[in-house]
């Protein structure tokens, strides 16, 4: 049901080559799951994240952080007795429910992440989709469900996104969008990631990370020395075929052919503590096009 | 108690002259009181505010937003079963009131008001103080009353501002800051546009302007047809030894004074809704210097 028209017009501002003719590297990150929820797990995490910050050949890493929910929308809905549906692991969104992961997502999340970052010497700042019009979408259209406001992307700012990544200032996004009708929309993290790789791809060398619990894509879902190193096209139709892969995965793993298809270089999934060992390939799993 | 340290080392950007020699103008308007919780007062201010996009001599009107969090954070702390607890009408800050008040000013109204603008053409971005470090506080001391986690500010981030400026971007800044070492901190924003404004008077000719429900400065608070149109230093002393003005008024005209002893041109406080007539001197309290 997502409309792509990928905002292609950029102008006005330098391209991101090297003198030696090559991208500068970008790396995108998604960081999700109850990493957000535990405390001490986020804080090494974003540790890691903050050191990335040593430069690549005398140019400063460029870094997007995309973050997710947790489990805190859910929690604070349930205090407030606001009744929470999940369909295929999409929230269905209400007045009420927009209310709450617009505060928990944008707020309180974004903020306390942008804080320990910017404690670790790390220039961060925390962007909702709204904010400079960095992602405009719709509330998403379905023949037979009513997700409420959702919001399926329709174009990503890479403009925008672009001259701030050129002062050096790291950015960190929180899963809310809206319609540039004054409409808020939340709007699944791991999509935001993608889109923003898919529309930056043309400017860097786009390395895009999805980071939670697990240690990467797992032959068996209970077993996490079963981990995939590498995932190439064929091998992902045949896991299918076979159902080798635990249905929360698959839509991860479709999200990065897409994004790979569309101009990514890189597509990691692993653990979010290892994020030095997911950088460094000696962990997770990586997805390419062969 | 509050530790001055104007970020004046302004470097790598070039200055907001204008070809004539004198200097863009910048308005710095806070909006406050019940407005932000009056969804049709707040949309027609917003609507004016997002008007003020004319160019003025051939160059777009430069705009910083700064809001309070009007009763929208009391009432979900309510709901929570938080006691709030306020003295001298500034908010005790435990654990528990940070993360609400992040919850609703960082991310509820801020991204609410930046949706709307946008949706009136306004290029609007919401940033809290931790945001590009734009604000940086410490936890207030004071010898006999523990505020909690109350920030008083230290230094203004305005060589960042100006850029985000310089990019025909329109901040939306909330009342939070932090304090670099990963604390995010309550602030006052009355406070916030007057250090933002003191920061860039440098740069630009900076309009203050406190809006809110009342007319302006009043006589006879009850009475709202007794508006102060103007008010000298001499003046100022004279009405708080007679003590015409309500305790509420003295902290917003002491702040107002602060900033034009550090070079702001204009402080103008008045009602929300007269927000273009408070831009033309029509209608409000004009505080100057003589």
């Amino acid at each position: 049901m997502t409309k792509k028209k990928s905002n292609t017009t950029i102008k006005n501002f330098s391209d991101a080559s090297l003198p030696n003719g090559s991208k500068e590297i970008l790396y995108i990150i998604k960081v999700g799951g109850n990493i957000i929820d535990d405390e001490k797990k986020l804080e090494n995490f974003l540790n890691q994240f903050a050191s990335l910050n040593s430069s690549v050949q005398g140019t400063m890493v460029k870094k997007i952080l995309v973050h997710g929910g947790g489990r805190l929308a859910t929690k604070l809905a349930e205090e407030l007795g606001i009744p929470q549906q999940l369909i295929d692991g999409r929230r269905i969104t209400d007045v009420e429910t927009l209310k709450i992961v617009t505060m928990v997502f944008a707020g309180y999340i974004n903020k306390h992440i942008v804080a320990k970052l910017q404690a670790n010497h790390c220039q961060a700042m925390g962007l909702s989709g709204a904010d400079g019009n960095i992602i405009e979408a719709h509330k998403r259209i379905h023949p037979s469900i009513d997700y409420g406001y959702a919001g399926d992307i329709d174009t990503v700012n890479a403009a925008l996104l672009k001259k701030l990544l050129d002062e050096d200032i790291t950015l960190v996004i929180a899963p809310i969008t809206h319609d540039k009708k004054g409409q808020l929309l939340n709007t699944n993290a791991d999509t935001i990631a993608q889109e923003i790789a898919r529309s930056l791809s043309i400017l860097y060398d786009v390395h895009l990370i999805y980071s939670f619990e697990k240690p990467g894509v797992l032959l068996d879902a209970n077993d996490e020395s079963t981990v995939i190193r590498s995932i190439l096209p064929d091998y992902y139709a045949q896991l299918k075929a076979e159902k080798k892969i635990f249905a929360g995965m698959i839509p991860k793993i479709d999200n990065a052919f897409v994004a790979l298809n569309s101009g990514v270089k890189q597509v990691t999934i692993g653990k979010a503590e290892d994020l030095q060992k997911l950088i460094n390939h000696s962990a997770g799993t990586n997805i390419t096009n062969g």
